[in-house]
């Protein structure tokens, strides 16, 4: 799946994932108000929201990138119904050719571990059949429990050609409290580096990158810059951008020399557009208009960054 | 809700929590089949059956327990119809009376962690109506992104009458490799132990104990000796007795000297007790009795213990 991603990301030009974390307030009201006069204002109608809005939003960028991110969160807040919204976006975002990074931050015991990795990256046996429950092509994995928490992740990796992306440093502002302390003389997140390395050594694809990558925060540049050199064959999959108050700039040390290595993920800056005074005049109704011109701004910023190194 | 759990146990008289982790391997041969008959072997037949069998042991054991652990990966690995499972499963036990604990293990950055907070302890907004998604009356939270991962979830303990436990110390073979790393002459669970004192400073019940609890490990005694003096006012809960191979004399020190400040989780144990050779006579037609005297004897084991100091 490794493979599928770098292929995807040569084809587009784009190393660029866009984050479908919808919140009700970002649905465009005509959108809004469809799914209510349906569902009514209940949790069924919450879902068909953003689930339609997630489908502008594909409809119009998908041509553009390589990947999204659903982040499962936004969706579980509205119970079953919004996972059931997950779900179809899953779905049709791999119907669009799209790779599906699941962002469900998992991670648990060995024996629970499986079980995520095989509801979200496997397949479940039930009698004489299997069946994948959710069906992401990446998840992101929380390492706090270790490595017998991570390696049933990788394990169905290989099995199933799929692919991890590991929490190491992450992008909030709290990150440093625990992430940043040290450790025999270095800090936590570069020993949770060291591991990525090691439990990806099992999985490298044919482009020399392994199956097992890492999360590490745009707004940590020379974090960043330590933690390529330590996991040199890991995809870094680099949340925010933009919103959080990342900048292109900054993106230059997650790249490797090949010009590889790193996918950056902006959610509201792109499928919020809309709302930015830079794109206020596409309007709710062209919401997935002013995203397509946010992803293509996107890519032109880190194009221009990359170019100035 | 720690008051409410508080009650519960001392009502009770057990401070034991039934972890309901099914996997298809442990439900009873007649409850599979007339699960597959009525859905066919598909995920909403799993899902029928592990409900199936839920409902068998909660209907067994209910009166003697205080509380249910539902581990949210044994559902999430059968899809969209696992986690239906897992929603009949809290509302089912919530109308028993008991207090569900959700293992959950969530955790992201503030904003993410927000939308798993009010999904899985608080209320959803959708229009001018809200709804609860899920509903626990406890979730899990994995406290690797630091504070501002955290306290949402504080703040819903607060507004809506919850409570949480943070991973400390977990059960694990290999939960040392990060958690008993030393930072500034401290291993990190111990730092980790600290901030759980400090976010639960604010809720605090009437009994003395906070609503922002521990995970500390039956595997892990000497350690819980220690994280019982740091978070003298958080309530532990301890995985890892039984199956994983906690004993009733390794459980003392979790336990203030009020007899309180510790609830024990068994799992395997007890809602698969019917295939262990000391309850086999009740067969697989008697699996719920099984559980029942497994329980019963877990809370003799642990008098004993706790008797013993």
């Amino acid at each position: 799946m490794i493979d599928r991603l770098i292929e995807k990301i040569r084809k587009t030009g784009a190393p660029i994932v866009v984050g479908l974390d919808p919140k009700l307030d970002y649905v465009p009201g005509h959108i809004q108000k469809k799914a209510f006069d349906e569902y009514g204002e209940t949790l069924e109608g919450a879902a068909e929201a953003i689930w339609q809005y997630n489908k502008g939003i594909v409809d119009a960028v998908y041509d553009l990138i390589p990947a999204v991110k659903p982040q499962i969160a936004m969706y579980e807040q509205f119970g079953i119904p919004g996972l059931i919204a997950f779900k179809k976006t899953v779905d049709y975002c791999k119907e669009k050719d799209l790779v599906v990074i699941g962002d469900i931050k998992r991670g648990d015991i060995g024996s629970t571990s499986e079980s995520y990795a095989i509801g979200h990256l496997g397949k479940t046996g039930v009698g004489s059949a299997s069946f994948a429950g959710f069906d992401e092509d990446f998840a992101t994995v929380n390492p706090y429990l270790g490595s017998d928490g991570v390696k049933p992740f990788v394990k169905v990796c290989i099995s199933d050609n799929k692919g991890i992306f590991v929490l190491v440093k992450t992008s909030n502002p709290s990150s440093g409290e625990f992430q940043d302390r040290i450790v025999d003389g270095k800090p936590l997140y570069e020993l949770v580096g060291e591991k990525v390395t090691e439990w990806g050594s099992e999985c490298i694809g044919k482009n020399g990158y392994s199956a097992v990558g890492a999360v590490v925060g745009a707004t940590y540049p020379e974090q960043g810059k330590i933690l390529r050199k330590v996991m040199p064959k890991s995809f870094i999959l680099v949340p925010g951008y933009g919103a959080q108050g990342g900048k292109g700039a900054d993106l230059v040390h997650f790249f490797n020399e090949d010009g590889l290595g790193a996918i950056i993920n902006s959610s509201r800056g792109i499928i919020a557009a809309y709302k930015q005074e830079q794109y206020a005049s596409y309007g709710e109704a062209g919401y997935a208009d002013a995203s397509r011109a946010a992803v293509l701004d996107m890519k032109d910023d880190i194009e221009k960054a990359l170019a100035s190194v």
